[in-house]
């Protein structure tokens, strides 16, 4: 169906306009974005009521929607993201050691008690649930890091693509597009065989990885809001040999790789290789425009520069690296190299799209004791490059070929409510549009989110979703089942 | 008028526990606390049922209110607000210099300009409205640092008491608690005078804060709500001779003093004093029981077991110190030493107390690169030392007596929705309620706030409150005056 929107407020090349009207196409793409006759000199309170050029356009248009109160910003990516890892949520933030003692190793002890049990049917229902809960923040985009592949045990299903496709399954019931990662994992670390807990994760070699990719691929359904990638799940995992066959394999597809989220990972890196991730990644072929790196807490001198050089990319996941208390990259280097931002939400302590975008602000505050660090420019804010991190630095780790609000995008869209506590009496001077956007990237949540577009079908009215309690009730049986 | 509340699930020491009987009293306070008949080993789902012994309480209980779906916790303490601060929002997230120069400084400066222009009027509107999006975020009490006293240029109004009764009549408006402290305030730094910009802020020496203070509190209503404390500015604000005249004046009342937020302040107070801020305090006489240090951020080695020794608090505002580009405040050594810890939503960048707990323990993981870290013992999980510091660690700093939900404190009380999506599918098998409260500490938010009772009378049904629209309207004319 086609659609017309027009919001109060439009997230347009990197700042907050009124008066934008956009086309939604039957093909689910954006078929124009228009400038509404409207005064910019005039405060937002009086610029909403509608514009007599709109009035003109909307008798001419078959399905007009007014978004009253309302900011249009492009749909959020989710470029990192463990589905399961929901099930996590409130579970691990127990001590299991002594004083001190928990760290992100004991954490993945929980995480792979996890792993070991669940059934394919479950692995759908948590992830449709998790998926939901995405799409209900303004996520319309999640990439998909799945490493979840095999029966306990190790042994592949009788379809190597069956968790894939339960995957992709959840995400297709949920409403929202997914990039599935199909990643490789071989060894434990550093000349280890896999532990038990990991078997569920392994092909042992390239050979088998690119039977179960393409045996993955044939399955996901075609379709405009599905696609396929890769990933290396580490340095850690996979030894150089299997590193170089996936640079063979890799194609024009995206590719990911946890980089440098612990020190631990450095030091074994430089052991057996003499190098940083980065570097090695490099030797083997892997770094390039197609390359996120996921996490790159802590790089090594020099990292940066090749990253940015190659033209990869680097997702941040704030809150997982606080939760897990992995550390603070450095943001600066990173975009001064060049190298796009995305976000990620990883292990779902929250699903907070606004939460993410802050902390890449905040943390670089905290890391530098000094404000404003990633505004560009005097005068600059520091939203644009924050809500561009959510948004068209996702769409890039994702694969996905023009993200954001202009003609022939995908028309993934999300509109946000003015009138919250959080925002309230912002945006009622001429002007205040700056200020407002400021107030959304420091003090967003995901209760501002009122309706959500994915490939120009409506999926989330008023902040609600269809499916929902269903959903609930199927994802409180897996948590019974594994918990129970 | 009294009441009778029982929510599925109660904060009780430090635990949320199913079955819990809240009785309110026409005083306003809690008159009893009990454990209603409730089997504990059975899912949350199937006890969230009425028990027959509620039953029976509720045929002889005059006015009862069950609360399905919901967590009851005690009132949120904000023990550090600027509430015109407000104003800023979105207003500071520019960058006003070159590449990184933006600091806590620059930022000072913005905030002058605001200080520079308001009138009483305005003041307790702009008042009015932060303590509204407060309590609507489930603060039912605010300490107010309050520094602005007089006339632009510094004459004092006719009732020096002006600025002071209007904060307080905004928060009587509001329907909040306030604890509200006249601050000193004396000098722009060690030998300076106070800069044109800071002139409202000064009483020149203590006779005349004396004198201040007495006016102040015969202009405070008497009420069960409303208490007066006094707060040293800074060390940096006050010379030696000002401190120890006010160490003579505190009497029982609660001070409170910004202590080491920034680390030109510490070099300052040693070239000064040959001692840190927190030793100085003791010199002076004013480091006790009813000290809180706010931010204490960047103390010196010793300074922590010297709060300890002495019973003082430390107020954190996680928020403000990230968005300041402060740093992180040493928490694991402030809990050795047995300070209490109080959080503060200070600059109002964000007014959400979930974020300024749950930031206390994010901040320490980031600061030791470990999980867990204000559990107590293994077992223990960091939910309960998290929301003691947004209760009862408040009341402490703001000189309230006996806070939670126990017999005799005053009924302050929030309840929080669990069907929200960011809680969802949690609290579904047996002995889940600690996973809740978990998830709770580390992924609250504002809009889970149901119902806000303030001293025994509900302020915010269902995540609404009255008086809301006139003050965004108030509101909004004060941004344009200001910023228009």
């Amino acid at each position: 169906m086609r659609r017309t929107l027009q919001a109060d407020l439009t997230l347009i090349d990197g700042e907050l306009r009124p008066g934008v009207v956009v086309r939604i196409g039957r093909d689910g793409r954006i078929e124009s974005v228009e400038q509404a006759d409207c005064a910019a000199d005039k405060p937002l309170a009086e610029r909403a009521a509608v514009s007599p050029a709109f009035e003109h356009q909307a008798r001419h248009a078959p399905s007009v929607k007014r978004l009253r109160g309302r900011i249009l910003l492009p749909g959020f990516v989710n470029a990192h993201s463990h589905a399961f890892q929901r099930l996590l949520r409130g579970r691990t933030e127990q001590r299991a050691h002594g004083r001190s003692g928990d760290d992100f190793w004991s954490w993945r002890e929980t995480m792979y008690r996890v792993t070991d049990v669940l059934t394919p049917e479950e692995l759908e229902v948590v992830s449709r649930f998790a998926f939901l809960e995405m799409k209900l923040a303004g996520f319309t985009h999640v990439t998909e890091f799945h490493y979840l592949h095999h029966q306990p045990g190790g042994r592949p299903y009788a379809d190597p693509a069956e968790l894939a496709r339960r995957v992709v399954a959840g995400a297709e019931a949920a409403g929202i597009g997914i990039t599935l990662l199909r990643v490789a994992y071989q060894r434990s670390g550093p000349g280890q065989p896999p532990n038990p807990q990991q078997l569920r994760f392994v092909d042992r070699d390239v050979d088998t990885f690119a039977r179960h990719l393409e045996a993955t691929e044939a399955a996901l359904p075609q379709g405009r809001i599905v696609s396929s990638g890769i990933a290396a799940h580490s340095v850690r995992a996979l030894d150089r040999s299997y590193l170089e066959g996936l640079a063979d394999l890799a194609g024009d597809r995206p590719v990911h790789c946890h980089v440098a989220e612990q020190t631990r990972e450095n030091d074994e890196c430089r052991a057996e290789h003499g190098m940083s991730p980065v570097e090695l990644l490099g030797d083997v072929g892997l770094l390039n425009s197609r390359l996120t790196a996921v996490h790159a807490t802590h790089l090594a001198p020099g990292d940066a520069e090749r990253l940015g050089k190659a033209g990869a990319g680097a997702c941040i996941c704030p809150t997982t690296e606080r939760n897990l208390g992995d550390g603070l990259p450095n943001l600066i280097d990173l975009r001064a190299a060049g190298v796009s931002l995305s976000i990620g939400t990883d292990s779902h302590v929250r699903i907070d799209p606004f939460a993410e975008l802050r902390m890449l602000e905040d943390g670089e505050r905290l890391r530098t004791r000094s404000r404003n660090v990633l505004a560009d420019g005097p005068g600059g804010s520091v939203a644009p490059a924050l809500f561009e991190a959510a948004t068209g630095g996702g769409a890039r780790a994702a694969g996905l070929p023009g993200w954001g609000i202009q003609k022939g995008s995908r028309a993934d869209l999300v509109s946000l409510r003015i009138d919250d506590p959080s925002l309230a009496g912002i945006a009622c001077t001429p002007g205040a549009a700056g200020a407002l956007f400021s107030a959304l990237a420091l003090g967003g949540h995901p209760r501002l989110v009122s309706d959500v577009w994915v490939a120009g079908r409506q999926e989330v009215h008023d902040g609600a979703c269809l499916r929902w309690e269903q959903a609930c009730e199927d994802y409180a049986q897996v948590v019974r089942r594994v918990f129970g």
